[in-house]
């Protein structure tokens, strides 16, 4: 019944890494920001797993992810300096390959290093192990410069698949998704629009609403709705109605949605309620 | 390395359902809500997994969770009336149950309607497939009470194990959990206790505080720490550290956490830093 043009799209999945996710005292806004940025670009991001800071764990979500045949694997987290940050560990064990000293990312780690030396934010320059580990890769990676921290991402080819390694922390993660990444991520995407609108419907409950959004879609293939309920505003209901169509041909699909949004409208008016975009 | 006492504590799996959670226009606020939750009541979250409201997505997502052992699987969202509404099916099909009209939630679902026809809010009271639906529940299941909304929550036992299926609407979440499957969740945990302290830690970087973090995390085996770097103010770098012990003796780790505490306190000075509780 789900008329997304999955098969058309690079799919991709999030790997978001660490504890504080799994006791609930972070909200995982990075990979809702990835889901987001992804989307936007015309990738499909099919599933979000979220981890403990467990090497076992870590690896087997890598693994599975892979064998889905998923395009993109992109980890959040773990990617620091302390014993719990063990997320290209869990990669490189997920693909059987071994961590290396990576001498680019040495580069840049130093580079980081000697530049909170200068700046007095650093007492002593010594490369400590816990300092090394961070430029650590598994063979074969390339580091992703991070201009507002201190750990490189990574990118893996693992055959036709890619994954790719970010830090936990937002700033970074984003700083390197946008500079580093995000223009590779393009180029291996499948030119394909995502084509938007949202209608607002009052006075009508979802168990109503709900064959009026199956005709409009049987009617408009490409357009895929999503219903939102919102609560009641002064007894009356409220429901959020999202309408999605993906396409290579964006001028058509608009038209598409365009019409479908009409529809929409013509029959919550007909359900006794009002509409609004 | 890492020293959580997994082994002795239930464990749960939340599996959150929902295109808006894949597509980034939702954050998934409902599975750290529940993850904080339960790990208030002593249980332990291993694993949080978003899908996209696909039936063999979701079929897939509890079938892993179920053969990973995990004791109790926590669904959020796609319970309610519209085609894509497809939880229950899903749960059913990697459960192999079929789906069957539930006398109980059936009734729970017409008294919410009768109210709403009442109130003025619904202009039928008629039981169309789509209000009927939210009836059909895996064969075996239980309904649990929904006070916020209409879709009633389900429980499932399967084997040892046990399946909770929830609303994706906030508040009808937090009602049912809250009211509903707390109690029992509550009566299935093992009784262990959470103690937790945060440590901020000024003007020392994160590399330099990890052997710190090691030395005393091997000292009180029972004491977990986990560093969050808080990024810089006016320079100076900021580390927020989360200390966590989960015991069935409260007291005794208590004092551990406490000592802990002190003694990373000396440290972060010891490194040319300040430290506040």
């Amino acid at each position: 019944m789900v008329r997304m043009v999955q098969h058309k799209q690079t799919t991709f999945e999030i790997i978001s890494v660490g504890n504080e996710l799994l006791i609930g005292k972070v909200v995982n806004t990075n990979a809702s920001w990835l889901a987001k940025r992804i989307t936007e670009m015309g990738g499909f991001v099919r599933r979000i797993t979220d981890v403990r800071d467990d090497l076992s764990e870590i690896s087997s979500a890598v693994k599975e992810a892979l064998r889905r045949g998923t395009e993109w694997i992109i980890t959040s987290g773990g990617l620091g300096p302390t014993f719990d940050d063990m997320t290209l560990n869990g990669v490189a064990k997920a693909i059987k390959r071994s961590l290396k000293l990576n001498r680019q990312a040495y580069q840049m780690i130093l580079e980081k290093y000697k530049e909170m030396f200068e700046r007095g934010i650093l007492k002593s320059l010594e490369i400590t192990p816990e300092r090394r580990k961070m430029a650590e890769l598994p063979a074969g990676a390339v580091p992703l410069r991070n201009r507002v921290g201190t750990a490189p991402g990574v990118l893996i080819k693992f055959g036709r698949q890619r994954i790719a390694c970010l830090p936990g922390v937002p700033a970074e993660l984003m700083d390197i998704f946008e500079n580093e990444l995000s223009p590779i991520i393009r180029k291996s995407i499948k030119q394909v629009r995502v084509v938007e609108a949202t209608v607002i419907a009052r006075g009508v409950v979802e168990s109503a609403l709900a064959p009026a959004i199956k005709d409009v879609m049987s009617k408009y293939p490409s357009v895929y709705i999503k219903s939102h309920p919102k609560g009641r505003e002064s007894g009356v209901s409220i429901i959020e109605l999202h309408l999605t169509a993906t396409t290579p041909s964006q001028e058509k699909v608009e038209e598409e949605v365009g019409r479908a949004v009409q529809e929409l409208k013509e029959k919550i008016a007909a359900l006794g309620g009002t509409a609004e975009q």
